[in-house]
């Protein structure tokens, strides 16, 4: 198998691009093709302050790698679960990434907030583990975004994740989240930071590719809470549907992406109240991390460290 | 494992109802729950003249069986597509079925009208076999409904076959198909016979557990050209999601038929004309039936054989 664009000794197969690529010309067109994204959806410009949310995982870490290499400046910022190990790791592999990058990386401790891991925390609240730590990030992180100045907070979210989401909506037909992905969500008057996702139309193969060909030093096992979550079960059934028809996830997605646009221009708009307790959007008259912040009798004021790398 | 309703020892399991039946309480769970889509619906009434379309599968022997048992007179209609043994086989089990019921057969042969099989006519129009064998099914078989005088058309669609034609078509968003799908499809102005799927909710391991335990002699061989079709990638991918999730089938397609309902509120109709050659809507100025027996040089007048079962 020749490099398409060499002819030397490809390093991967691309079939839904009908193409095979050696390291460096992969490298390249993932990196052109992440910029098409940035560039046609619109989602950072030069006047724009990026924080990029890390994991510690392939995606995270491939995508402030390359935001660096595109010479898009941006901060990272990485919650630690409370997952022993896990987590350990984890911060160990975004500071990491901070250093070569030499970038500012802030943190949030939900053990040091709560006294809990996610674990414990979520048995007490009875909520799934999952959904607790995703209200928990989606919170801590816009607020990081609002309080330090960042217009845009980047996730690296990619094709497989968005593809298996949306499928499991469709199955359940969850109206109230069926229309609501996008590749770019819009800032909203103080309080919500803008939010985007450059590897929106990238699979999860690719980020791999990506990281690992880049050098990228990542965890490589997933969150231990994540074993038989049924989005596991989506991806792995998509891809089975891939193998056989090369590129449908990328015509699930896009021809997803183009009915979402048709809805936005119909001008569908929920009505969001202000959070009594922190002010900022809420579906109740209060937010539920203030409700989880009630709970444990803590204060509302979040506080994260910053880990800035020596100059060099 | 003991029956839900007697007690006695279950003979299947539903998962997706949460309960387990013998062969007896699951006929009659069965019956009601089609009768009930029916009445639901309002896929026939007692001035209607049903043609049920008959394959010689267990969806289609089960629902002619079944509209019996329910009081609902219905003749069949089987179309030859010139399958050597595949197609005999069915012709039979479809004759052994009109003699048991004691109802007309009528049939159309594929073979009889061009002198090709399927497979061959597939080649020759360039076109594939299931898509071929499709409009020529839907349109012999209107036919025979408008030139006979039945209102009605009943097809053994079940939950499996809409379930992943949906999915299928949701993966591509292919718009033309996508809200068209419904458990009936109403008449029009003396062109088109009014379509329903009383097994629409049914799944197919009920199809075949109602055909067994009701003693039907039907084809078990799947059609030899739907070998590597992506519609049963489809159904063995739903089916995965479903053995870890059951009902979800069935959520995806009420959930569906809620939105089509919708759909259809909000008046949207595609606008058709009449074909130049036998009178019949077509999207063109000629139907594509029309253009396929122009190919051949034949007639325009459809000849069906009646099969009368002797009376008792």
């Amino acid at each position: 198998m020749k490099c398409r664009v060499c002819g030397k000794q490809a390093n991967i197969r691309l079939p839904q691009y009908n193409t095979a690529l050696c390291k460096d010309d992969f490298i390249g067109f993932f990196e052109k093709r992440v910029l098409a994204t940035i560039n046609k959806y619109g989602l950072m410009g030069a006047e724009d302050k990026t924080l990029v949310a890390i994991s510690g995982g392939k995606d995270s870490l491939s995508l402030w790698h390359l935001l660096g290499r595109l010479g898009i400046p941006a901060d990272g910022i990485y919650i630690d679960l409370g997952i022993k190990d896990y987590s350990a790791i984890s911060f160990d592999k975004a500071r990491s990434a901070a250093d070569m990058l030499r970038r500012k990386l802030y943190s949030f401790s939900i053990s040091d907030a709560f006294a809990k891991g996610i674990k414990d925390l979520s048995a007490i609240m009875k909520r799934p583990a999952c959904s607790l730590c995703g209200m928990i990030k989606r919170y801590v992180m816009n607020r990081a975004c609002i309080e330090h100045g960042y217009s845009v907070l980047a996730t690296g979210h990619n094709l497989d994740d968005e593809a298996s989401a949306l499928l499991g909506n469709l199955l359940h037909w969850k109206e109230e989240y069926l229309w609501k992905k996008g590749v770019a969500l819009e800032a909203e008057g103080g309080h919500l930071a803008k939010k985007v996702k450059p590897l929106f139309l990238c699979s999860e193969k690719e980020t791999a590719a990506y990281a690992v060909m880049s050098g990228i030093d990542y965890v490589y096992d997933e969150c231990p809470y994540s074993k038989g979550a049924k989005t596991l079960t989506y991806k792995a059934l998509l891809n089975r549907v891939e193998e056989g028809s090369p590129a449908t996830k990328l015509a699930f997605m896009k021809g997803y992406l183009k009915r979402t646009r048709q809805d936005e221009a119909d001008g569908e708009k929920g009505q969001k109240s202000l959070c009594s307790g922190c002010g900022y959007p809420s579906f109740g008259e209060e937010c539920t991390f203030c409700r989880l912040v009630d709970r444990f009798g803590i204060g509302r004021s979040l506080s994260f460290r910053i880990y800035s790398p020596e100059p060099s």
